[in-house]
This record gives C-alpha cells, structure tokens and sequence, in this order.
C-alpha cells in the first residue's frame, strides 16, 4: 500500500482518504443510486467491497437481516480465496485467526474389526504447492467482517444497509427508462424501525446475492435446475472432549455400516465442526429431517466415530442443512437471443445461480470469486472507463465454472457416500483428493477467449502465466529498495488493469532497446490504452505498469529506467518507485521470475485483469495487439477523474 | 491464539474477554492502584500493554500530552522488537505497512572527482539472517498505536491517561507506608479539562518511563551521567522529487566536505527521512542549533548529495535532535549497597535511563526491551506469583544492556562522522556496519546468571539455545494439526513462563520413558514449578509446557502423549492439543528443530522467560535442578486463580 503522497497521514494508513461518493455518504439509503447489491453475504461483500474502490459509482448494499452475520454458514477457504484476501489487505490477519489444513486424513472401519474406524491415510492437502497462500478454516461472518472493514476504509466508505429485504424489481425500457432504469421495492424488515414500511428506489444495476432462495433471481424469471432431491447433512459447530486422537486434523470418516463424517477442525484450538450424512431426503419428509435434533446429529457421530466418542460439552451452531445441486441457465437477465439489443441491468451472483453439497468446502468460495468478477466490471462501466459489453461477460464467464463446480461436486459426494467396500482400493478416495486437488483450491479456473481472454498464440513467452488462469505469482526483487517482493501480492483490489512488462536481456536505457521502445509507445502513442487515462489525476489510476528486468537489482539504476514504468503522482508530482524489479538473492534466497514462470528470455507483456486473471500474453514488439484487446473494451470517451 | 474454549465468540477473536480490575474499568484515575507508568513512549506502551495481560494488576499509564502521539520521533525497528510485536500480536501488520530495510547503501566522494558522490558498496543488511524477522522502519506513533490497541483489547482493559503531568513522588516508610508507599503528585496538563489542578494518588510500584528529562528520574535521585557535549542532528521527514537514486534504500552518505547524511526510506512509499549531521554543539551555543531552520538543514542535504539534488514538495516533520551519550548508574530507587534491606518500588525505564544517538536507531528499541523486562516482573510480584526479588534484576540486567549500547553507538558514531580519508580502506565503514550487525538487531543481548538466567553447564545439549540470549524460533511440526509452526512464534506476551520438552528419542509413551517421568514429575510433584499454579484455573494458566517429539509428526498419537503436554482447560474441561510438537516435512519443507538448533537426541529442558529469554538448559533427568531454578522466584504461597 502507498501512502503519505498526498501529505502526512497521521494515524491507520489502511484508511484511504473519502472520494466521490465516499464524501459524506448518507446514512439513509437514497432514492437514487447506481448499484443496488441484494443480499451480505460472500458475493454481495466482495462485490461491495470492490465497488467501494470505484468512489464514482454510487453503491448500496442492502440485507434483510438487521445487522452482521453472527455465526454459522460455511467455513472452507481455499487458496484462491486467501490470494483474493490478500488483494483486499486481510489475508495475513485472516490467516493468523484461521486454521490451517495441510493435510486430511483418511478414515474407514477396521478390515479386522470393522466395528472400529482406523486411519489408513494420511495425504498433504496441497502436495503440488498449486499456491503460496494456505487452505484454510474459518467462520463465514469473519470474511464478511473483513470485506465489511475493508468496504468503510476505501474511498466510496460503503457501509450495508441492514434491515431492508428485496421484494421485486421491474426493468424499465423504452421512454420512462431514464439513466436508472431498474426499479426495487424494498420494505424494512421484522424487528427494525419502522418494520414493515415499503419503498422503492431505481437503480442503474442491480446485483442478486441473495442466495439460493433468491427473490432477485425469482424477479428476472430464472429458476435453479439440477436434482430433484435434496441431500441433508446435519452439521454441528461444537466444543467436545474426544479421544479421537484426528480431531484437529481434517478428516473424512466412514463406518461400517455406511455412516459417514466430514471433520472439520475450526479456528481458535477447540471449536471443529462435524457434518454427519443425513442421505437423501424423501419426497414426503414434508421437513421432518429439517427438525432433526441435535441429539440425534452427536449420537450419530458417536455411533460412526466408534471405538472413539465425543462427549459434547458445548453446541455453538447447529443446522441440518439441505441442499441439491442445482444451476440457473444464465446469471443475467439478457436472454442469448437478445445479447445482440441489450447488456445486463440486472444480474445474480453465488448461490443465486448455484447449489450444491458442503463436502467440497466451495460455496463461500466460488460465490466471492462470482461477486469480484462482477464488480470491478459494474465500476469500469458506470465509470465510464469500460463500455457496457463488459457486462455480458460475467454470465458467460461464471456459468460455466458453476457448471464444472457442480460436476465436481457430485463426483466427490458421490465417492464419500460409497461404502469401503465399494472401492477396489481402500485408497482410492484419498489418492482422488489429492489428484484432483486444483479444482477446489479454485486454480483450475480458465476463462476462455473473449473480448477478455486473449488466445494461446504467444502463451510459449510466459509458460507459467497461462491465459485465462489466475497470475500465479512469484518473488522478484524490487529494485528501488532491494526487497523481495511477491509480483502478484502487490495485485490489490483497486480495479486497475496491470501490465506486466518482462524486459529484454539489454540493461535498463531510455531508448534503443524493445522495452524501451515499448515504454515510449504505451506512455505516449494515442493508441495506448494508457492514453484513456483521465488527465489531472494520477499516472497510473487506470494501469499498473511494472516492468521486471532481467539484471540483478544492484545493476538497476532507477534512473535510466523510462518514465512510464515511474509514474508521477498527484498533488505533489512524487516519482513512484514502486513498480521496478529485477532478479537476485536477498537474505539467501534467489529470485528469478523469468526462470520460476517460464519467460522468454527475449521479454513479454503479460496483461493482468482487475481480478487477477490473465488476459493477454504478448511479445513486447506487439503494441498493435495490445491496442487492439484494449480497444473494445475501453469506452470511447474518458471521463475525467474523479 | 486460541479462542472459543470458554464459548463461541462472533466478532474479532483478538478481543479478550476482560477480567479483574480490566472488568468496568473506571474512566477516571483512580485514588489508589499497583503500578503507575509515568509516558506513554515506546518503554511506557510495551509495559502497559504487558501488564494488560494481568488483569489482577490494577495498572494506570499517565502521560502529559493530551492525546496519541501524532508524528516524528524515532522509526527504527530492529529484528528483536518484530519479534517482540509478534508477540503482542502485531508483527504481521506492522511488517504490511512498514517500509523493510534488506540493504544499506554506502555513499562517499567519487575520488576521481570529489564534488561528486559515488556508491562504493550495497551490503545486505543482515547477510547472516540473525532472524526470520524482517528490519523495519515505521514511525514511533504507529508502534505506540499497536500497543495501545493490544493493551485495550487485553483483560486488564488498560488505555493511557491522557493529559496527567507527573510531578513528583515520596516514597513512605514506616508505619505510614501502608501496601501503596510511592505517594504520587500529579497535575492536570494545559490544554486539557481541568488544566492545573494537583492530586495525589498511592501506587504500590511507579515506572518512569517519561523520556531523556525523566521528572521521575529526578524526584528519586538519579542523573545522567556521559558526554558534557551534545551532539546535533537536523532530521526531516520529507516528500520531495530527487534524482538520487537509492532514495529508496537505506544509505550512509559522506562528502568531500565532510558533510554526512543518514537517509532512512520511510513507510507509504514516497516519504524519507534525512539526518543531516550539525556537528557538536558549542557550549555557548545558547539553543541557536535548536533553531537551524528547515530550508538550511535541506540546502545542506543538497550540498552534500551533489550531483544529485532533493526539491522538497511537503515537509512532514522536522527537528533538531540533540543528544549525548549518557547513562544513569541505577535504574531504581535502591541503592547497590541497600539490596540486602529492600527491593525497589521506583523504577526508571528507556531514554529516563540512557541516550544516545540516532544513528544506530537504537532509542524505541532498546526502551521497548526495558519495559518488557520490568512489566512481566511487576506482573508477577503483584499478582503474588513471583517474589519481590524479582524487581532487583530489571536494574542489573538492564544497565548493563545500556552501557553496551551506549558503547556501541559512541564507536558507530565516531565512524560514521570520519572523513572519508581517514580510512585506510574505503569499505571500512561497509564491513564494520556487517560485521556488527547482531549487535543494532537487538539480537546480541546476553544475559548474565542471576536468579532468573542459569548457567551454562549444560549448554551443550542445546546449542542454538544460547543461556540468556532471545530463544530463537525454529520451525516444527504441530502433531494434532500437521501445520509448520514456528515455535518461538507461539510464545505470546501473555506473562507465561515457558518450558519446552525436547523429547528423548522413544516414541510418544505414558510412562517408561525419560520424557514420560519428567512429564509426571512436572504434573504431580510437590517440588515441580507447576505445583504453584492456581487451582481452578486452566492447567496452563502460569507454566506453557511444549513438548517437542523427534518423530514425523503422522507417527505421534495424541493419546499416547503425557497429560502435561495436554493441559485442561477452563469452564468446559477441554482438553489443548496445540503443545504437542514433531518433525517431518510439509508443503516441501523439512522441519527438525532438534539438527537446527543442536538439541541433543537424548532430550533437554529449555526454559524460558515470559519475555523471550532462555533461563536454562537442563537434562531431562534434571527435576531437582529445576526445582532449585524455580524456588527463589516463585512466592511461598500461591494466590487464588483470578
Ligand atoms: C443456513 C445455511 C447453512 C449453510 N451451511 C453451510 C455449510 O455448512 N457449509 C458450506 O460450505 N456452506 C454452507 N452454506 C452455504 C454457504 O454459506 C453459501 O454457499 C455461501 O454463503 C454463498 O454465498 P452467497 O453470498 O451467495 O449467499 P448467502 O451467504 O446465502 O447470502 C445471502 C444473503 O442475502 C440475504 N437475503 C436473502 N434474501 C434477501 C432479500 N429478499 N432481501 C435482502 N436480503 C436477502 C440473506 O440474509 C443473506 O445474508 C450454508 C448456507 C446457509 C444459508
Ligand atoms: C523530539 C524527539 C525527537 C526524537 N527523534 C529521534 C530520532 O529522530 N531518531 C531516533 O532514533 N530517536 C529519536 N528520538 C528518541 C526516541 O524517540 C526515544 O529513544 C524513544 O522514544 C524512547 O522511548 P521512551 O519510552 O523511553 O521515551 P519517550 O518516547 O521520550 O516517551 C516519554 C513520554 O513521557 C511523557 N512525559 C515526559 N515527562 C512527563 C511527565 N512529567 N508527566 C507525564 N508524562 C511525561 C512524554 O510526553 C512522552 O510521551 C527522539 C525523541 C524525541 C523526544
């Protein structure tokens, strides 16, 4: 983070000066707005927290419930959540509370004594090293805090509304559409002032975290499709004394006579968490499983658990929760047939679009990555940085993840429900973890070509920056201040494009070498997308542009390094030095990018999207390529800065 | 940091539930309390918020502003006070927002043309990585922030008394002495509710912790003795556009003239601070060094940067720092040759104590060690777990650590203020400042034995645990969890004696083995430490026995581990797991304490003290030796849980 450039900041640097409609935001939800986000949970946090960085767009986030979530719900982060964490500043507190799974372990009954369970494996979580950030446990309401803080310290000062519960929307066109064409009736909820009292507001977009029992969702007319039946898990976040000696470890157990146990260990030492399969539910359960006692839950553990036992001291949360897997066709409210005539105004995010077993720890997980997919493409169109095809590419994008999450799904629930004898291998199950590990850690997404994902044609210049994965970072040296510095950790949640230049082998100059070159074109050409950079403001307010040579950083002199990779901040026209780096060893270990991530020797350009996918490999001499993936997705004219 | 054990609770986990005097805490200074801390400093914070931690302690902290410090000071943080933030919980944090010092670059005239500076060298600045802990620079304020935040959020509730001048003390003996004998005259600072108003308050203990014109030094007695002369330096905190291209490193800068500069990059990227030396200050000088005006201490840097050159665009801070080397012979009230007849109920902590320069950026770091040292002890002995004898060895362990740094700095000083000529060998000064670096990262303090350090008979059998020194972290495997854990990390501020358990090679066994009849002796022996522990309370409410196994950590179970390693813990009867340590290999890195810090595979007892410092290294056998350690310092009868 940099601060102090606009003047001596006295007190948490993490707290970013108000800006736009950040200054003085009233507390009172306005009749007039641009984003209306339904619904406080991962996706709508996420997204309102990365709309927060857009101060020009005028976000609300409402929630029926009147206040913050307090406990219960999911629990799994995986790697790709920790490395998006960290893009919002939180992933080393989250991580220093959380607990951390490295490894899982393997239980099935005994071949010689089936009553009994044993321990027949016990494999690493993450043997391939897929990320530098852990898999870890903590509870829903503590990302949502996080987000929550990180929403109020950023420019646009977003707070959620709480106690306002969505009841419908209609998307006005023709004559009365006006720059607001989504209409919201909303009405104050149970249990908060004025209970009951109803008003509507008008939206440019609207956003539908609401869940899986979406009422945004039921407004555009999508319906979740999938299973007809519901599996039920009973799940209990308890404090036990237990002689089972895996009870701080992550464990899937299965007994003899077909019961079977996900334990997962909880943050703080003592809290776990156990889900116990309750199986399919009847058609004509008319909620009967819903009303399983928790008694019932912790005997049933207790029998599976055998010789072993918990002794409940301590029931912290318990729910028996249902869920089918489930997918809405299209998270928009544009029909395919009518993407040619019109964007999205209203669109749905997480379990709106998607349902589908605990097992797998991705619910929270696939819904944050949704919601920051949609928001920084939200902003850069209501900002007017973006034209509005952005927007059609949120559907196209995560639908198709959802799909693949849900394939995955059943295929892991249906492994955990076989009975040990229904396997060949006893170690079949774990080995299937372990092999197929990329899918849940949240890597294994790949976006494909679109106005946002380039093709493969130059993927062989950076081997290790696949295009449309997740720029997998890795240690360079800083080379202003010697530092090692993770590339993509400095990746934060601004909204900003990055534009990773890998210099040729020639030493840093102002002119005569492709970088150089290069530097000149995207600092002063009017095809640059850097042209579109609103004038006043600062240099880089829209693109990230670091380059990272080759040399070792002792041999760096800032100095012959071209300008655009030092941009000039505002009001005091300060140098940033940040954004230069090199290769070296610092405090005994050796970093080298362009040998850890495959780049040609020769130099590239690697083109880095607000939420931290790869959009474009390209030679550094391709700037007409460069233009051209910018072109449609720039709006035609820039605004000014705000 | 564990949490949840005594119950579920939603929101940040940081946040302690308070207890004893911490509980209602009243806003207003109350007539009578324990201990009185005199500043809020850097010696002053770090005390505050150790004695936070014993809530059965009725602390105030009384400083003359009316408020936070805002700005300026020092902003050196050596590897040791990280550590110490570790901690007190903050070390992530603050290492996120601080600017991190991994080189320093050496600046002299170019000697083929002398008008002009060159970089004759760029060291790393801790090439023999003396800690996993980074060097940091960060403004004082914020250290002072993250103590009283952790202060605030520990039981004791503690938050500083803003706007109290202390004036002076009468330490009462005699009948009229009662349980509080220091009677201390206060008085209500101007600008403040109230301003002039006198009252008196009675503390059992008073800290001094009030700065280099130490009020408290004064009322009992004491004086700084050193230098006659002062030295001065002109110091601006700055945001300016320059050409000088390590302007992001640390540097040394000498120039033909004579003219020296000490740049320090500072936090947010953009502001620096420069130490412009002004020389000696003449003993008629009449304050007139006090005004050198800010544009002549930047027309100076600018002389001496040549050809490089600094335009200044916003000036944070400025001062005139002037200082001597001087050091008070006692840091309490009881003279050497009365220790037999009382123990101290006035102590002095930091710049009350010692000054020096800034140049070795020494001042908050070694008054922050100061005032950890006595704020543990004080803890103890009002908490009546510790015998009064514990306050006599802050002064001698801490004198001694004063005049080393004075010594230290004088030496520094004198090279850093050489011309460039003087040197035979133009990296001298370079070699000089690698060569001693354990010293400036506060890792070279070595306490002598005493009651609290035992001696070095058995060294041998951990080596890396040097008696007396910081117990320096390694890394291990948690056995209940798999999780690399460094273990020196998991020794929190929290007043805990420490005693780890390094294992004989026998697996895990309830009895039979070496490690198997020490942990019995320690659980049931009327002679062991942990017979002094409140009953009530959690097992391992004043002693955290670790135990650290040789084997892979999938070998050890849990129930085969000794009880002690497993304390139980309040309201619930919860069993901890977290202490249960082993080796092994995770996410591809091999950890074995025992091979890196020279433990002996027959096992070791290494105690260590609340705050960080080996006291012994013993045998396994050693129960009688241990007994022996801990008698002295524990008071006879133990006081109820609290
Ligand atoms: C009771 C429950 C238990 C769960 N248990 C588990 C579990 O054990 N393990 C697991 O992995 N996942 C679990 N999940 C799923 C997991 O929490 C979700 O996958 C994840 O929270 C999805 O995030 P989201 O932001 O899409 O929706 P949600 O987190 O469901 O957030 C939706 C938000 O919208 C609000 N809302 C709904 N309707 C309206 C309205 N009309 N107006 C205003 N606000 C509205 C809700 O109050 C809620 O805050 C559980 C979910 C629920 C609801
Ligand atoms: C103006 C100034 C500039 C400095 N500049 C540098 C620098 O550039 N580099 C560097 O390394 N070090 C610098 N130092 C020194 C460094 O800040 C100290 O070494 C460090 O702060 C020592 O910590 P301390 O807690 O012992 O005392 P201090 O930080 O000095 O704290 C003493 C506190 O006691 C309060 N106090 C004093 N008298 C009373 C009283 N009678 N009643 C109540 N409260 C009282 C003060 O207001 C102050 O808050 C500077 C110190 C000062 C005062």
């Amino acid at each position: 983070v940099q601060f102090h450039h606009r003047g001596y900041v006295s007190g948490e640097p993490r707290i970013e000066p108000a800006a736009g409609f950040g200054i003085d935001r009233p507390v009172e939800l306005p009749d007039e707005l641009d984003v209306l986000i339904v619904g406080t949970g991962p996706a709508g946090m996420i997204a309102a927290a990365q709309l927060a960085q857009f101060p020009g767009v005028n976000t609300r986030i409402v929630e029926r419930r009147g206040g913050r979530l307090e406990i219960g719900q999911a629990d799994g982060i995986q790697a790709r959540s920790v490395e998006s964490f960290n893009a919002f500043g939180f992933a080393h507190r989250i991580i220093d509370e959380a607990y951390r799974i490295t490894h899982m372990a393997f239980w099935n009954p005994d071949p010689e004594n089936p009553q009994n369970i044993i321990r027949i494996s016990l494999p690493e979580d993450d043997p391939a090293h897929l990320s530098e950030w852990p898999h870890l446990i903590v509870n829903q309401a503590r990302v949502l805090d996080y987000f929550a803080e990180f929403a109020q310290n950023s420019p646009g000062r977003i707070t959620p509304d709480y106690g306002w519960e969505f009841l419908d929307l209609t998307v006005h066109d023709g004559p009365d559409a006006g720059e607001r064409p989504v209409e919201v009736r909303l009405r104050r909820s149970e249990g908060t002032p004025g209970a009951g009292e109803e008003r509507t507001v008008r939206a440019k977009y609207v956003v539908g975290c609401d869940g899986a029992r979406s009422d945004v969702r039921r407004a555009i007319g999508r319906r979740l499709v999938g299973d007809q039946a519901m599996h039920a898990w009973g799940v209990i976040d308890v404090l036990a004394a237990t002689d089972f000696p895996d009870i701080r470890t992550k464990a899937a157990i299965q007994s003899h006579d077909g019961g079977s146990i996900l334990l997962i260990p909880r943050e703080g030492g003592h809290l776990f968490r156990l889900y116990v399969d309750l199986g399919e539910v009847r058609e004509d359960d008319g909620g009967a499983v819903r009303r399983t006692p928790v008694e019932t839950i912790i005997e049933r553990a207790n029998r599976i658990l055998h010789p072993y036992s918990v002794d409940v001291k301590s029931v912290a949360w318990h729910s028996v929760y249902e869920v089918a897997h489930r997918l809405t066709d299209k998270f928009d409210d544009v029909e395919t047939d009518a993407e040619a005539e019109r964007t999205p105004r209203v669109l749905i995010a997480g379990d709106a679009c998607h349902t589908h077993s605990a097992k797998a720890g991705q619910g929270m997980n696939v819904s944050m990555q949704d919601g920051w997919n949609l928001a920084w493409k939200l902003g850069h169109v209501v900002e007017g940085r973006a034209s509005e095809a952005l927007l059609s590419t949120y559907s196209a994008e995560r639908q198709v993840i959802a799909k693949n999450l849900i394939d995955f799904d059943k295929e892991w629930s249906t492994l955990m429900a076989m009975k040990p004898e229904d396997f060949d291998d006893p170690n079949y199950l774990s080995d299937w973890y372990v092999k197929t590990f990329e899918f849940p850690s949240g890597l294994m997404t790949q976006y494909t070509p679109s106005i946002l994902t380039g093709g493969d044609e130059h993927q062989a210049l950076a081997s290790g920056f696949p295009v449309g994965k997740r720029f997998h970072s890795a240690g360079t040296v800083q080379a202003s201040t010697g530092n090692p510095k993770q590339l993509g950790h400095l990746h934060r949640a601004d909204g900003r494009w990055r534009i990773y230049v890998f210099a040729d082998p020639a030493a840093p100059a102002l002119a005569g070498t492709p970088t150089a070159a290069l530097a000149d074109w995207l600092a002063h050409d009017p095809a640059s997308p850097l042209a579109a950079t609103p004038v006043g403001g600062d240099d880089d307010a829209w693109f990230d542009v670091k380059v990272i040579y080759q040399q070792d950083h002792a041999e760096v002199n800032l100095n012959e390094v071209p300008a655009v990779f030092k941009p000039v901040l505002q009001p005091f026209g300060l140098t940033d030095r940040a954004k230069v780096f090199a290769s070296g060893t610092v405090a005994g270990e050796y970093f080298d990018i362009f040998e850890e991530r495959g780049v040609d020797r020769a130099g590239a350009i690697v083109v880095v999207r607000p939420d931290q996918y790869v959009s474009a490999v390209l030679p550094l001499t391709a700037t007409d390529e460069l233009a051209a993936f910018f072109a449609p997705i720039l709006a035609t004219s820039a605004p000014a800065a705000v």
